[in-house]
C-alpha cells in the first residue's frame, strides 16, 4: 500500500507521481499507465516519476484523480496497458490506414482526457505530416460529431457559414446570419473567440448580447427566431477540437485533414444541410493563392458529400480588412450601419450579400443567380436589421440598440501620412497587432479605423488610420508601435533610414 | 501586477497558470512563453490556463520558477517569443534540412527544459517519421555531446563497447571490459539500467560495486585500473538522450537517426577513440534481419568516420539469451565462474571474446586476426579476473567475491517439461517477462537459469528452466505465468486446448 500525497492541482487529466525508488521496484516509468486502487474505488492514471517531490512509499495523486478515489489516503498501484490508441497514432506515423475504430478511439481518448500531452501532440504531429485520405477525414469528423453534443432540429433545411479566417474585419456573419433568417431559413451559427485576431465572430456578438448557450438553448432559440449567434466554445459540441487546438497552438501548426474535420464536424454536430464557406484568399491569409483555394473547396465539397452535407465555397479577396473598422465594437457598429442602411463601406455590404445569396439558393428560398438580389431586398426592406434585434432579443440584449449607441473607446489617435501619394501597400497583420495593442479583443471598445485602402489616393496629413482604447496607455503603445513600422504605405514614403532609426 | 500562487511541485519545467478572465484580457493563451518579472530577478515559462486553480489577480508558479523568481509574492508578465527552435522542428516536420546551429538550437533547447512536453514529442515524432541525413545526424551527435560533460583523456587510445540490445542475459561487458583493460588499452564503460529488460549492464555491475560516479571520477578511476563499468545516468555525459528517451518510451518508438546521434555521443563524450558495437540479430531484437544489421552497421561506421570514432560492429546472434542465466546475481554469477575459469557456457565465453578481441586488435594490442587468442589468453590466464577485481576495488566493493559468493534468490522453482523430444521454439521475451515477474532487476536476486536450449534433447520431467526469486509471492506469480504460457516448447507438446484451457 501506498499513502496517499494530495497534490491540489487539476491538470486536466488522471496523474500520479511515485517516488523513482517505488517506481523502480515495481519496473514502472514515467509516462506508464497505472491502475489505482483503493476500497470501493479505481482509476486509471499517467504515471510520473519524481525523486523530491513524493517520498518512497507515497504517492502524489493530482485533484483528478483523486476525486475518483474518492480522497482515499492509501491505495495500491498494478501496471495497465496504454490505451489502444497509442497503437494506432503509431500506425499513423507510419502512413498505414487506419479504421472507423481505430480513429473513433483515438478522438474518444482526445474527448475523455486519455492521452498524455506527449501523445496528443504526436498525434497531431504525425496528422499534420502524413494527410488523412478522404475515407480516414469522414471517419475522423463522424468521430468528432459523435463524440460530442449534438441537435437535431425538426424543420429543414439548417443552414450555416463558416469562415477559413485570415482576414481582419470579417463581420460579415452579423449580416449573413440575419439575413438568411429573416428569409425563413434556419442558421444556428456557432463562432469562435479571437485566437490571434483582434475579434471573433462571437466576442463581436458579446458587444450585442450574450454568446454562451447550451446545445439546447441554442436550438431553442432558433427554433424561436430563425438563427442565433453563439460561442460554440460554451457547449460541447465537437469536444475533441479544443483539445486539439490546444495542442495545435501551441505547435503553430494546422493539419490539414484535421482542419477539414474540426470545421465539418461543427457543421455537421448542429445539424446543418447546407453551408457556404468564405474562402479569404490573398497574402498574409491562410489561402495565399487562388489554386489552394479551389484544392481546399473540392476537399470539403467532397468530405460534405460523405456527410450528407452540401457546401458552397465562395473564394472572397482576403488582401484587405472588411470593411474599414477592426475591433468588436467598432466592428459592431459598422455592421449596425449596413443593416439600419445608414451607408458603411461596400466592401462589407458585397460580401454580406454574396454569401448570404449563396445560402438562399441553397435553401431553396431564391432561385439560382437570384440569391445577391433576394438578400439585398431583405437588406434595404429593413427585415434583416429587424431579425438581428429579434435574435440580440432571443439572447437577451437590448433589442432597441442604434448602431450610433455603440460605445468606442474614448482615447483614440489618428496617424497622419507623412507624404501625399497612392497607397502601395497595406499590411493586415500589423493592422491586427495595432488592434490588439490597443486592447482588442478583451477591451471591446478598442481597436482601428482605416481611412485609406490599397490604391487609395492621399494628401500629406491626412489621417491614414484611427486606433482607439479604453485605456490612455494602450493607445500611446499602439500608436508608437504604429509610427514605428507604419501598417500603410503611401507611394513615395521613406520606409528606413541608415544609420539611425526614422522617427516619422 | 499578479499576486503569486505557489505550486509546491517540480515539474521539470518553468511553468507558470493564469486564471482565463486574465489570460484573455492579456491576449495570451496555452502554450505561450511569458516572461516573469518582479523587483530583481525575472525567467521565462510556459504558460497554462486554468478557470479553477487559481482566481482572477493571481498567478500559480511552480517551484522550479518560483526559486528563479526568489520566492516573490507578486509578479508582473509580458508576452514572450516562444523558442527559435521551434520553428527548426516545425522544419524538420516539413522534411526541409536544418543547419549545425538550428540543430543545436533544439538540443541545447531540450537539455535547458526549454521545449514543453507537447514540443518535445513533436520533435520525436518529427524525427521518427523524417530521417535526418548522415550530416544533420553528424550535427546532432555533436550537439548532444557539446551540451554534456566531456572526459578528456591523455593516454590514448581509449576503447569502448556498445550493445544495440535486445537479447536476454547479455553480461558480455562484465568479461570484455576487464579483458580489454587487462591489455593496457583505457576503456571506461558507461552502460544503462533496464529499462524493458531484466537487468542492464550497470544493474548488473551493482551486485559487485557501486556503480554511481561523476565524470571526474571515471576519468581517475580508469586512469587508474585502465576500465570502469558504471551508471550513465549518474554522469551528466549526453543529458539530452535521457530526456529524449523519456518521450520516446512513452510513445514506444525509437526514431533512428536519434539513436545513432545517441549511441555515438555517449561515446565521443568519454573521449573513446575506438568503439566494438554488439549487434545481435533475430526475431525478438532489434534486427531482425541480416540486412538490417548491415544497414546500421554502416551508418555507425559512416557516423564514427565523421566524429574520428573508429567503429567495428560485430553481428551476434540474438535468438537466444547469452549464456544460461537472466537477472542481474544469476549473470554475475556465470560471469564470474567464466573469469574464474571454473565453466560457464560456451555462447558466453565465444561471445565475450570475440568482441574483446575486435577491441584488442582495434586497440593495437593485437594482430590483425590474432585478437580472439590474445583475449583468450588474457582470460585463461586470469588477468582478467584480477582485473575486474581491481575495477571492482577502485568503484568500492569487495575484490575478493568469488562466483560462489554471490547470494540468489532463496525461492525456487524448477519448471518441468510436459513432455520429450527437442526444444522447437524458445521465446526470449516471455523469459525475461517470467524474470520480472519474479522481481529482476529491482530484486537483484530474482531471475531465470535456462537448462535447456534450442535444439537441446529434453525428457519429460526434466527441468527446462528454473526461477529464482527473494519474495516467495513473486516467485510464485512467475511459475503461474510460466505455466499458463510456457517460454520453451519441446517438440510434441500440446500448445493449446479447445475447448477450455490447458493445466499443465
Amino acid at each position: 500500500m501506498l499513502e496517499v500525497h494530495a497534490f491540489d492541482i487539476e491538470i486536466g487529466q488522471h496523474k500520479v507521481m511515485l517516488n523513482a525508488v517505488d517506481a523502480r521496484e515495481r519496473g514502472l516509468y514515467a509516462g506508464d499507465r497505472v491502475r489505482v486502487r483503493t476500497r470501493g474505488a479505481s482509476t486509471t492514471a499517467i504515471l510520473d516519476i519524481t525523486t523530491e517531490m513524493v517520498k518512497p512509499g507515497e504517492i502524489g495523486i493530482f485533484t483528478e484523480a483523486l476525486k475518483e478515489l474518492k480522497n482515499a489516503t492509501s491505495v495500491d498501484i498494478l501496471p495497465a496497458p496504454k490505451p489502444a490508441s497509442l497503437c494506432y497514432i503509431k500506425m499513423l506515423m507510419d502512413k498505414q490506414k487506419l479504421t472507423e475504430d481505430q480513429i473513433r478511439a483515438i478522438v474518444q481518448d482526445i474527448v475523455d482526457n486519455n492521452l498524455s500531452e506527449i501523445e496528443l501532440s504526436a498525434y497531431i504531429t504525425a496528422s499534420y505530416i502524413h494527410n488523412m485520405d478522404s475515407q480516414e477525414t469522414e471517419w475522423l469528423t463522424r468521430a468528432m460529431i459523435e463524440t460530442g453534443e449534438r441537435i437535431h432540429f425538426d424543420t429543414h433545411p439548417v443552414m450555416d457559414k463558416h469562415s477559413i479566417g485570415g482576414v481582419p474585419g470579417n463581420k460579415v456573419s452579423l449580416l449573413v446570419v440575419p439575413i438568411v433568417a429573416a428569409s425563413g431559413l434556419l442558421i444556428p451559427k456557432t463562432s469562435s473567440r479571437a485566437i490571434t485576431g483582434a475579434g471573433g465572430t462571437a466576442d463581436l456578438m458579446e458587444v450585442l448580447a450574450p454568446v454562451e448557450f447550451s446545445g439546447a438553448e441554442i436550438k431553442e432559440l432558433t427554433e424561436k427566431v430563425g438563427g442565433v449567434i453563439v460561442w460554440g466554445g460554451a457547449t460541447n459540441i465537437a469536444p475533441a477540437d479544443d483539445k486539439l487546438i490546444k495542442a495545435e497552438y501551441a505547435l503553430s501548426i494546422d493539419p490539414y485533414s484535421q482542419m477539414l474535420a474540426s470545421i465539418m464536424a461543427k457543421k455537421g454536430a448542429v445539424g446543418a444541410d447546407a453551408v457556404v464557406v468564405d474562402m479569404p484568399v490573398g497574402p498574409g491569409t491562410k489561402l495565399p493563392t487562388a489554386e489552394a483555394g479551389r484544392t481546399l473547396a473540392n476537399d470539403l465539397i467532397n468530405l460534405g458529400e460523405r456527410l450528407n452535407i452540401r457546401i458552397e465555397c465562395a473564394m472572397t479577396f482576403g488582401g484587405s480588412p472588411v470593411g474599414r473598422t477592426i475591433g468588436p465594437a467598432l466592428e459592431v457598429r459598422e455592421a449596425l450601419t449596413v443593416l439600419e442602411n445608414k451607408g458603411g463601406p461596400n466592401s462589407l455590404k458585397e460580401k454580406s450579400l454574396s454569401l448570404a445569396g449563396i445560402l438562399l439558393e441553397m435553401g431553396g428560398v431564391a432561385g439560382r443567380g437570384d440569391g445577391y438580389k433576394a438578400a439585398e431586398s431583405l437588406l434595404t426592406s429593413g427585415k434583416a436589421h429587424k431579425k438581428l434585434m429579434e435574435i440580440v432579443e432571443a439572447q437577451g440584449g437590448d433589442p432597441n440598440v442604434k448602431s450610433e449607441d455603440i460605445v468606442i473607446g474614448e482615447h483614440c489617435e489618428e496617424i497622419l501620412s507623412p507624404t501625399g501619394g497612392y497607397v502601395v501597400a497595406f499590411f493586415n497583420k500589423r493592422l491586427v497587432e495595432l488592434a490588439r495593442l490597443a486592447g482588442a479583443p478583451a477591451d471591446k471598445k478598442a481597436g482601428v479605423i482605416i481611412h485609406k485602402k490599397m490604391g487609395e489616393r492621399v494628401k500629406k496629413g491626412e489621417p491614414l488610420i484611427t486606433i482607439c482604447s479604453s485605456a490612455e496607455w494602450e493607445l500611446e503603445g499602439a500608436v508608437k508601435d504604429a509610427k514605428r513600422q507604419m501598417p500603410i504605405v503611401v507611394e513615395g514614403m521613406l520606409l528606413e533610414r541608415y544609420p539611425g532609426i526614422r522617427e516619422l
